[in-house]
Parts: structure tokens; C-alpha cells; sequence
């Protein structure tokens, strides 16, 4: 099996290693990561978004004949949906995945992402996904992606303290990273909190894996439509 | 008032004229068409919609501070979130526009519009907007955009025929046209209807110029934070 | 184009003049205010309401040929639905028109309103207009409408305050004054706010206009069913 | 106890004798029925609603002292919100009541009524009453109140036919009789019907008796604040 | 008529007598209390109900033919689906009862339980009931079943305390108590309070007398099939 | 990695065997099967399910400490909620997770299952989780579970013949089999239809593996209280 993990930002240092995926998939799972080569540092409106996405799916046309399924490593989940009218194979993003998951585990889940424009954003994200009542709350903690690394001792503690504030606000029994870029982080937040942590991005690998494997994936015969290329200039 | 329309499509011969928005507001209101250059020659999936937004950002970005406010002409809102990040004047998208006129009008409103895809695509517009329980039906007569225009009659005939379904079988009480490209047909459908019909094009173009005059226009204080244009390449 | 405001309370020396709403329209636009001649002297309860409705039919029954829209001037949308069974043209009010473009601007809205009841009376009315989960808060001032003139300083403060209340603790990010009464402040509470302020006397007449213009009405095949005159003694 | 039923329609004989709800009650309780004297034959629009309420307020206020509790009958609860601001003993509404009584018994019930309007303005009753995913339709027989009468036969052979649509089609297992006017029916329907039938009038008169028996009321501490009579002339 | 109360808890000195449930029916009402033989003391967690439901099974199959109602004696609603299954007669529980006698009262209520696992435990039983948008707070007081009456005058002001916080920091205009074992506690917490308190035993148990005698009950042609009872060993 | 399955039914010749989940997972994850000792044969009623779940609840206690996952095997998911309570691993039931994958794939999901109460059955379960307004239609098949088998080919062809009304009428884009009973037709089932399948007990069983992996489990601070065994008798 090989997974693809397109990348929407452009290549930066800091960024999650193919070794991260490697070690959450099964031995013989392969895993390639593909940035954008042209495009945003970081996502964080859905301008940045916007700009990302045509670079995705040339990424996504390119190697989608040769790959059993993709992830967008992004929680605005850039393309997710065009992606999957482009392809035959499971296509995840980020957010969708894990407030699925978070549903599976409790009444009521909350995520913590990066900054302020962040909450109601997710907001909308769970409400087209019919889990709106279902989320506690969505806060941001107005860290940007690329500081998130920059005083780590910082991020942490600022996002332990958001996610505290919605279990103790908001009844929230479980809470999401709402960034793929906090994922090596998630360890030690997970350390401070009464209950338990999504770490999106490895939640949406392993959930990527185990749709390949059940041979599951999206229909053609409704939203996803496939789309003319040559339509397009 | 001078007000922009960004058309998120390649100029074509058939397309709606500057006289038709002209026509449409008062008499010192201007407006501007502007195409995009590269991109698809319609829209009718998430990945033509992706291949549009970056031109139509270019254009927002290049005319926002010569304008008083834009509309993006095409029923999928392409890029209405991200240019609104980017702008303090308002921005309107025919479908957000016109599903909520319906609701100023009748408990229960469907849409009519082109390929069988965008029935469901039109469900999760209206969840985001918070208005699904009010949507009676969506549904696409399965006639592209482009072949609206060649079989004048044909469309009309299908188009006229699914509203009807809409009404008779699912309650709609006003039926609003799914595709800015079927407002050459909106007053032959009229005539072949018993309820009202919403031309989304006319309407979004009178309501951005109604919210020019009331001065209103988003909030960038939550949703639509202002991105950062240095950190794109 | 004639459009008539009928106004649900007894004319009184500070209400909202003609002016108000001449200034608004098209210079072309004629408008005229009919008051009730029995009822209250302002509506601030359900009873307020039906002791006004049925002036509100008489009149317009009793102009209803001879203008091109009707807007009931008062936050309760007193008689809106029957008035629409009366006519063939479009009938508006305050609330629901207000609601609905706050809607076309954020992805959450706030009302602040006259009475501490007016909160949940609001929360019903955007639950019936299906806006429920984009409602952030409906709250009163506890300053009756006779009250509010009195002491412009203190309502415009203490809207003010209730609306900056509703923004950093519910996630408003657009305000609509919850009473036409409060026309003559918005500016200045305008001045005083982070977000755009919707004043819904002019909101819902500019709207009738261009319902007019668009020659869009409810229709009378479902909900709003002709009433029997005769039956009524 | 002493229960008060305000009719909001003219008197004619063929209404519910005081005997139907006397029969209905503990032998103890005394039931009151007053008639409005201005208004309308039957109620079947918002607009013949709008026309009865002043009278049934009238009423209200005449009889507030000495009884225990108000009943409305009718199926548009003509009033309830208003005539509960008034008082400090329970006021029901068939609707409201029914609705309610109806999801104590089954996971989707379904309404039969009078005209075709009554089909969207009950769907409105349950979406204020937060019902509406539990409705599973909603239907008028084309049958006016005043018509109920004149052919009993058809009047139940069409009523059962409706209510089965509702069972088979739309998954209703309880159904509520959408008009107080239908009383007299209600026992040959259910005899037609494979599951409970809720007669409105009868199931009101009882929660209303049950209502005082438990001294339970609404409160004035929101929704419904004492309104100012020396205010409405 | 006589009424079966199944108490899904193991007998103790301080339980609701028959007495009370007697003294809340008419005179020629006979009330039965039948307790479970192996189980719990209390109800507060799903396994202790889930233990507790065979037995309140068992005692249902053998009164079903002998009474004309049946109430279980928990705000847990332990049983209900299951015992409608089996028998021809109403059944009902007091969450349920409680939830939808409140909604006809006002348009927000709360429940103020025993322990905080009460308060998630309750939104999923509003949630089921489809009336979460009108469930303003649902909370406990961290005091077990069994520690109610050691401390009266702690219990007391604890739940009043709560009941309060309800009211004021979300909307609440009607308390429901959340444990059919604070009934002794009911007429002291109401005189504490602003608006009207629901004590739910006695509710229930006079809702019950209601529906039998209008010849209510639930249906059998949908989610309550009866169940094969050969098939389990 | 030891997963535990919980069958709530008695041991048959014809149930799924260790084999069939020895093959989802991973080959050094080894899969314990233990059937109930008491209880149904089936489940298809919630008195089925009520008699099952205490030996459930007994099983849960005798492997907690010995396995690292649990999965109950039947789409009622029979117990869930209580033995979560009693564990600290991830506890599984088929129908919410089967029902949170579909969510990952489609906008639309139906549910095809055994007799017809499990129609309404599933809707509530959906409503719980918050899933109602995204499920298509749930729909029985009239085959009680020990039927399934006796005729192979009738049960294919209803099953696939009922997920195509749901895909046509209500606009399903997968497919759930409500019944883990039907695991050995997924695959000839799944030729016949347009859209993907989801098989309920592999995915639950592969869902398990990687909560187990990913090291997440349900709180204990809100809903899931630790109940106290020794108040049980």
C-alpha cells in the first residue's frame, strides 16, 4: 500500500517528516509526502487556502494512478472535496477525520487550533458535517502556525490552557489539535489534560489506512462528480 | 456607486452583458464585468471552483480599492469567503444571496440547477448557511452550463418541470434558479410557474448594491481575518 | 413605485418621520406611513401585538391596490403573515428581513432589543425562521421603547454595551438593533462598535424596494392561503 | 377547579357542547365555555386568527380571576402567548398540547387537518416548539372547517385516508387530528387506523386539568412579562 | 383503573411510599409500587441501569395483564423502549414526561440532577426526544441518590442553588428535578425559586392516568415490535 | 494487541467466526470471541437487547484488565455506554462507528437492516449521535437475523434491491449493512450496488485496532462515571 500525504504549504524545516507517517502505518505501507511548489507557508485563512488548492490537485492528478489514497495535511482541509471528484481512492482531510473520530468517543468534543478566526471557521466545518451540536467549542489560541515552533514551552501551555477552558466551560470529554502543525507537540498536551487528545494528523493517516484496506471510498454518483479537464485553461 | 462583478469563468460570447447588471441597478450605479483569464470556461464541480478562485482573488485584489462592492457570478459563491478576508466592502455570492431572499418569502424554497452533482453540493450550501431545514428540495435537470443556451426551449421545458416536482412533491413555495447562467430563461420559467422565482444574478446584484447603501459590509474581526499576502509564493 | 410603512402603534410626536424613510428609497419612490388608530402606544408583548394586528389588517386591507409593498414597522413583525394572505405584493418586517441580512454578512449575529422578554421572543422568531444555530445571543436593555428617547445617552450606552456583550462572549460579529424605535441611534452606536450595526427600518425598506424592482412576492399556493372576509363578523 | 375554554369563534350549534369536556373531566371540575362575539365563523388563516385574539383576550381578561385554568380551542392556538402574559394560571393550546402528548408516545407523528395551508403553518407550530425533526408530516384534507359537518362520511374517509398516507409514507406511528372541529370524529378514524389516533381538544381539556392539579403555570420572568394595558387604547 | 409503578431499584426505608403516588391520583385510581429483587440501590450510571432493566422486565411481563399503565420510577427512563415493546398498555418514564410537560410551559427548561455525569446523560436523552434546542442547561449537584435525605437542608439549597445558576446564566423559565428521588425536597426548593419547578414522579405518574384514560397508548407498527420471548434462555 | 469481541447473542453454528476478524487485523493482533451464556439468540428489539446486556456487562468485567480493546458485535450496539463506564480501553459498537465512517465518505448515508422496527430504531440512533440530518433513510428488510442465512439468496437480493431505494429516492451516496449479521453478503452486495458498502463489523473491528494503536479511549470526567459494583445486588 502506498499513501500519498500532499502537503499544502511550501517545503519548510519545522515540517511533520515522512518518519512521523512512516512510524504510524504498518511496516509495509509506504508513505510519500508531496509539498506545494508554489503557494502558502501556512494556512491560516481561506485565502491561503484558496491559493494552495490548484497546486494540490496538479499534485493529486499527478499521482493518483500510482497511489491507494490520499490525505491533505492541513485542518482547513484544502481540496478535500475536489480531490476526491478528481480520484477513485479514499481522499481524508484533517478536520473532517478527526471530529468523526472525537464523535466516537464522546457527547461532546472541542478543538483548539491557531488563531482567532480559527473558531468560527470550525464552527462551519462542523455544521456542514452535521456535527454542530456536538461541539463543545472551537477556540483559537492566536498563535500563528509558523510560531508555533518558535517557543514551544509557550505553545503548549497556551493550548493545554484553551483545551482546559473547554472542558470545564463547555463539557468537552475530548479535544482536537486544530492544526496538523501542533502533532509534535501533542504528547506533553496530552499530559495536562483530564481527558483524552486527537492528534490530527496521525489519526487521519491511520484512518487512511484502514479505508484502503476495506476497500472503501467516496461514490461518483452523487456529490463528487468527476470533473472535465479540458475544460479548464 | 461603482460595483464589480467577477465572472469566475473565461469570457464567452454567450454570456450575461454588462447591460443585463446594468439594467438592473439605478442609473448612476456602475458596473464592471470582469472575467478571469485562466481557469475553467464554467463551473460545475469543486474543482472547477478551485481552478477559478485564485484568478478571481487576483481580480478582488486588483480592483478592491476602485470598487464599492463585489459579486462573484456563479451559484457555487467561488471564492466568496476569501475575497471578503481580503476586502471592507461587502461581497455577495448568488447562492448565500438568493437562498436567503427565499426565506424572506416563504417557509420553504428549492432550487433548480444544472448537472445532478449539484443537488447535494446546494444541501451543504444551505446547512452552512444554517438554513437546510427550509430547503424543500434541490435538484439538477442534467443539462450543463454550457448546453443551457443551445437547446433554448429544452432548458426552459426541464428546468420549468423539475420546479414543479419541487413544489408539488417536496412543498417548495418559491424556486430559486441554481445557475447564474439561467437568467436569460428566468421569465419563460416564470410564466410556467404558480409560485414566485428567484433569478439569482438580478437579485445579488440589487442587494450588494442595497448594502453599499446602508454602508454594511463583514466584520473582520472573526471569520474574515485579513491574510497575510507576503507569505504566498 | 408606492410603498406603505404601516406603522402598529398610535402616532406619537418622536417617532420615526417620513423623512426617515424617504431619505432611504429612490428619489422616485414615494413613501407613506399609516399609524393604527386603536392599539398601543408601543409593542413590547404578545399582547401588545394582537391589540395592534387587527388596525394592522384594516389598513391594509384598506391600501393594499393602491401601493407596491408593504413593511410593518415594528420588530415583532405584528401581522406579517396575515397580511400577506391579504395581498398580491410583498409585505416585510423588521425582524426577519434584519435576521436574514445579517445573515448575508456573518456567520453569527446578535439582536439587542428593548425588554429583558424580548431575548427569548427573538431567539423564537430566528427559530422559526430556521436561523436558530446562527443566532449568538438575543438580549434586552431593560429600557422600554417610550424610554428610549428619554435619556438618549444612557440607550445608547447600554445598547452599546449589551451589543460589545454579545460580540466578546457569544461571537457576534454583526449587531442588529432588536426595535425600529432605536432608527435615530445607530449611528452613533455604530461609532462605538467593532462590527457593522444593522438599523432595520431602513434595512426593511431598502429590502421592499428591491423586492418591488425584482417583482418578487410570496406566493399563495401553500402557507399563505386567501382569507374568507365574509366569515368574519 | 373551574376551567375556562375560549372559544375564538363565533357560536354556532354545531360546536362541542359543554358537555364533551364535562364528560372529559374529574366530576368536581367545572368547565366554562365563552364564545368571542365579534370575529370569525372558523379559523383557518393567520388572518382569521389575527381577527379572534382581541375577543379571546377580552376574555381572558374578564375571566382571569375566576378560574384555574384557560383553554383555546383551537388548533392555531390563537392567543396562547398572549393570554399567558395576562395570567398566573395555565393556558394551553391544542397544538402545543398535542404535539407534545403525541412524541410522549412515538418517535414521529404526523397532523391532519382542515385546508392545504395548515400543512406548512403546523410544520412552523413544530419548528417553534423544536419538534420539527419529529414531525413527519403535516397535511390538510381540503376540507373546510365549516364543511367537516356538512358530509361525515367523507370527512372521515378522507381524514383516515390522509392520516394512513402518513403512516405508510412518511413513518408516522401516532397521529394528531389538526382541528378541534374534528371532535366528533375521532372515534370512528381511530377505528380505521392502525395506530392511536390523538384527539386535540379532549387530551388539552385533561393536561390542562392536569396542569392546575400539579399547580404548575408558566413563569414571568421571561418570555411572558405582564404587558401594560393603560397603554393601548 | 389501576396504574403499576415498577421502582427499578432494590427496596429501602426512605423511597417514595404509595402513599404519595395515592394521594397524586383520583380516589378510585389504585396504585401499585412493584421494587426489583436483584440490582441496584440506585440508579446513576448506565451499567446500574442496565443491570436494573431485566428485572423491571420481568415484573412488567407479570402485571401486564392486571393494570392499565405503567411508570418507572427513575429519571434514567430505564426500561421504557423495552416494556413498550412488550405490552399494549402506556408506559411511561419520567426524563421523557418531565422534558415534554416542561416544553409546554416554557421556551427554555433545565433539569438540575444528583451527579455531574447526569448533566451529558440528560442532553442525550433531550437530543433523543428532539428537544436539545430547548434544554437551556442540564446539570448535577455531585450529591449520590443515596446521600439526598442525609443532608435535607443541603440538598435543598444545592439543587435550589443550581436550579438558579439556570435560570440566570442560560434562560432556563422552567426547572425539571432529575431524580424521581428528590420528591420529598420539591415544595421547599419551589418556594426558593423564580419560576415553576417540575417535580417528576408525581408528573409522570398523573400523565399516565391521563393517557388511560383517553385510551392512549403507543403503536406496534413501528419502533416497538413485539419482541419473540421464546428465543431467550 | 488483544481485542476483545463481545457477541450478545448465544453461541451458533452460523455466527461469524474468530477467522473473519483474525483476517481484518493486523497479524499479531489476536481476537477473543465470547458469547453471552444467557440472553437472546438474536437481537431485534430493545427487550433483546436488555436481556443481553448484563452478560455483556460480566463479560466486560471478567477481560477488562486481559484485552486492549472492545467491540460489541451487534448494530444495537448493546451496552456500549455501560461498559464504557467500566473500562479504561476504547469500546466500540458497530452502528456509530459504521455510521461516523459513512460521514467520512458521503454527504448522505442509508442504513439497511433486518426487521422493520429497526428503520425508526436506527433514525434514533442517528439522532443521538447527531447524525440524523445526513442519514438518507434506514430501512428493514423484513428478515429477522436467523433468517438471513436459511435463504442466501433472497436476503442478497432484498438487501441490495432496499439500498437501491435509498440511493435513488433519498439520495444515499453509501450504503451501511445495519446488522452484523450480514458480514458474509457484504461482498456480493456490494457488486450490485453503484455506491460503496460499508460492512459494519469489519470496520468496527479494524476502528478498534486503531483507536488501540492511536491510544485513545473515551473520559471518565463527564458522561462515562465509573459506577460503584458494590451498590448492586
Amino acid at each position: 500500500m502506498k499513501l500519498l500525504v500532499i502537503a499544502p504549504i511550501l517545503r519548510r524545516e519545522t515540517g511533520k517528516s515522512k518518519t512521523f507517517y512512516q512510524q504510524v502505518v504498518k511496516t509495509d505501507t509506504q508513505v510519500e509526502i508531496v509539498h506545494i511548489e508554489k503557494g502558502p507557508n501556512s494556512i491560516e485563512t481561506y485565502y491561503d487556502e484558496a491559493m494552495a488548492i490548484p497546486e494540490v490537485l496538479r499534485i493529486a492528478r499527478k499521482h493518483k494512478d500510482t497511489c491507494d489514497g490520499i490525505m491533505i495535511d492541513c485542518f482547513q482541509d484544502p481540496g478535500v472535496d475536489a480531490v476526491r471528484e478528481l480520484v477513485n481512492i479514499p481522499v481524508l482531510g484533517p478536520a473532517e477525520t478527526s471530529m468523526l473520530v472525537a464523535n466516537l468517543l464522546a457527547p461532546k468534543f472541542s478543538v483548539v487550533s491557531v488563531l482567532k478566526n480559527s473558531g468560527p471557521m470550525i464552527e462551519l466545518q462542523a455544521q456542514k458535517l452535521g456535527l454542530r451540536s456536538r461541539l463543545a467549542a472551537a477556540v483559537g489560541v492566536e498563535i500563528p502556525v509558523l510560531g508555533l515552533e518558535k517557543d514551544r514551552e509557550k505553545s503548549i501551555e497556551e493550548i493545554a490552557r484553551a483545551a482546559k477552558w473547554t472542558i470545564e466551560e463547555w463539557g468537552a470529554e475530548i479535544v482536537v489539535l486544530g492544526c496538523t502543525g501542533m502533532a509534535s507537540f501533542a504528547t506533553e498536551i496530552q499530559t495536562k489534560l483530564p481527558v483524552p487528545l486527537i492528534e490530527p494528523a496521525s489519526t487521519t493517516m491511520k484512518m487512511l489506512e484502514l479505508l484502503v484496506e476495506l476497500g472503501l471510498r467516496h461514490s461518483h454518483t452523487g456529490l463528487y462528480m468527476y470533473p472535465q479537464l479540458d475544460k479548464i485553461k
